[in-house]
Order: structure tokens, then C-alpha cells, then sequence
């Protein structure tokens, strides 16, 4: 991996001149994002925008989810939480994901954060439809692909929308006595569900219930 | 129930004299809920605030939920799809609580009707405390109260969490295929967790989690 060239500096020279090349990789990654939307970008049209090579990209952000994460301004990449959880296997991976969800939005300005990506989103059609297909590629995508199954994609979405609805309740509304539980009584009730979602029996045994009104 | 010496009159005039009244009540109450909070918002004062008796209040808005939601624009009263579930008893009502939302947020304009309330909570902290408040006592107090135990306030919440998160995926960021899957595929994939959480084991078994650091 080359990085440009700019290995020979050093010193608060080379780190001021790191943060600006960052500084304009993220603004041409945003254009890019809201432009073109997120499976279209690619990490080498990101580079070209912002005129740097695009090893630099890969250096700074390691893949297109962390890049996407950066542009949000998001202190955490959610693909990594996934993908952490995943590494030990199916087992446990409920209570895995939830405890790495929590611990993540436990941290400092992930709040703020995501006040800023919420109120884009429900602000601008774009935005939004970008935030829908980062998260469908990047996050719920990548834990479909470990679920088995004709139905992995919707048990994976499922999963993901209980962690969604966990952030919003615990971390934007604050509700009681959810926003002050400690992280395990959480994942202890909490990380069943997703356990059933991604490898138990969806639907109580019965099987997927007949659509109501089928299309002839 | 007085209607305010108007029942004498009818045709257009009475309709266009009260739909005046109703607005009239309702940017009173959009004030009083927004200064004040959900809370220690009165059905009486808001009649005092619109200059109306607060007998009309009640004939246009029925409780403090009816109003609250309408306040918001909401095309429907989430404490009104809690009472209709809770009329079943605690037997099956995870799928109905699931059914009632879905039934309410599939209609014609919640989807623009929550955009704005997301926005609004997004952006003040008195919106976002207003919310809170309404969903804590309107919402997840009433489901709350229907359950027994001690944790009964968490278990409800928990269950609010799974059916926000839904309400987000589904129509709000409408994550494939969640968006479009037919409604009791959802009911039935998703009405076992709020049973769970409201009546069944909510930590498998293994008692509440110690808290990992108890303060002396």
C-alpha cells in the first residue's frame, strides 16, 4: 500500500497535511454519497473526486462502510459492530450484537451524531435513501449473509429493527426506565429476540402465513 | 356534555364555526404541550388558553392522548391502538399491539405525519421531551399498567422499542424486504417478541443481571 508519497514527512506538518487530505476525501465522499447514492460509490470514484490516490482512501478508512461512516460523522462504523459479532459464529450472536450496539452508542457524541444523521434523513429524500441502503448493504446484508435460509434478509432486517428501535428509544427519546438500565439487563432481555430473528423459528411453527389477498 | 350553546345551530355555519373551534383548540394545545410538556398539560387548561369551555375539548378530542395526537398531525392516536389491544386481554396481545400499529401506520399520511414528528424531535429538546413524555405515560404507561411484576415499565418499554424500530424500518427508512412484506408475515414474525417482553421470561430463565458495578 502506498500512501501517496507522504511517508518522508513528519512531524505536526505531516499530520496537519493528513488531516486535510482526510478533511477532502470526506467532502468529496459526501458529494459522492448524496449524488449518487451509496451502492454506487465506489471508493476509487472518491479518491478521483478528491484527487488523491485511492490507497489513501483505503488507508484512511479501511473500506466503504468506514468511509461512509466517516462521512456521517459517526464515531463508529455499525458495519464493524456486525461484523465483530459475527466473528464468533451463530451462537450468541443476539447477545453479542445488542452488547456491541450498546457499547457503541454508549460512547460520547454518538448521540449528537445521530441527531444530525436523523434529522437529514427524515429532512431529505436523498439522504434518507442513501441511510436505507447503507443499511441494507452494509449492515443488514452483511448479517444476511450469515443467516442460512430463503428468508435471511428479511430475519436479518428484522434483528436490525429492534436494534434501531433500542438506539431510538434509549439513546434519542431517553425513555425510562430504558435509557438507565445497565448494558447486560439489556442484553440479557434483549438479545433473545435477535437470536430468533436470525436463527429460531420465525413464525411460532406455523410456518409463513398465507399473503391475505394473492395476486392472480 | 355541554357543546357551548352551539347546537342550535347547523348546516355550514355550525361545521365551518366548529372546525374554527377545533383549530382554535389545537394551536392552544400545540403552545400549552410545547411550554409545558405532555405532563403537566390539562385538558382544562388548554380550553382556558383557546377561551372555549372544556367540555368541548372533550367532545372534539375525547382524552389528553386524542389531543396530544392530533396536536402532532397524527392521522390516528397510538394510546387508542394500546386500548384496543389491551381489550383482548394479555393473551395474544403481542400480536395484536403488532397489528394495530401496522394497521394505523399502512394508512394514508402517517408516513409525512411521523417525518415531521421525527424532524421536530430531531431538531428541539422540548419536542423530543414532549414526545417522551407522551409515549412514557400515553403510550408505554398504559401497556405498562395492564402488566404485572415489578419490571412491568421496562417490559412495556422493551415492547415499544420493537414496535418504534419497526414503525423506523418499515415506513421510514422502508428497508427491503421488510417494507413491503405482507402484514401477518410481520405480525407473526414479530408478535412472539412482544409477548415475550410482556409476559414471558425476560431474561431466560437466568434472573435479572447482577449490575456490573453496584454503588456502596
Amino acid at each position: 500500500m502506498t500512501d501517496g508519497g507522504q511517508s518522508r514527512r513528519s512531524g505536526p506538518g505531516r499530520r496537519a497535511g493528513g488531516s486535510r487530505t482526510r478533511e477532502q476525501i470526506l467532502g468529496a465522499a459526501r458529494t459522492r454519497f448524496s449524488e449518487h447514492g451509496y451502492g454506487a460509490t465506489t471508493m476509487r470514484a472518491v479518491a478521483a473526486d478528491a484527487g488523491v490516490d485511492a490507497a489513501l482512501v483505503h488507508y484512511f478508512f479501511g473500506t466503504k462502510e468506514g468511509l461512509f461512516a466517516a462521512a456521517m460523522a459517526l464515531p463508529f462504523n455499525p458495519a464493524e459492530i456486525v461484523g465483530g459479532a459475527l466473528g464468533g459464529g451463530l451462537e450468541g450472536l443476539g447477545e453479542r450484537l445488542v452488547r456491541g450496539a450498546l457499547e457503541a452508542w454508549d460512547g460520547p457524541h454518538a448521540r449528537a451524531a445521530l441527531l444530525i444523521v436523523i434529522r437529514s434523513a427524515s429532512s431529505h429524500d436523498t439522504a434518507a435513501a442513501m441511510l436505507r441502503e447503507f443499511i441494507e448493504r452494509g449492515v443488514v446484508g452483511r448479517l444476511a449473509a450469515a443467516v442460512t435460509g430463503p428468508e435471511a434478509q428479511l430475519r436479518a432486517v428484522l434483528a436490525g429493527s429492534q436494534v434501531a428501535g433500542l438506539i431510538v428509544a434509549r439513546y434519542v427519546l431517553e425513555v425510562e426506565p430504558l435509557a438507565s438500565a445497565d448494558r447486560e439487563t439489556v442484553v440479557a432481555a434483549v438479545g433473545p429476540t435477535l437470536q430468533r430473528y436470525l436463527t429460531g423459528d420465525l413464525y411460532g411453527g406455523a410456518g409463513r402465513p398465507a399473503a391475505p389477498t394473492p395476486r392472480v
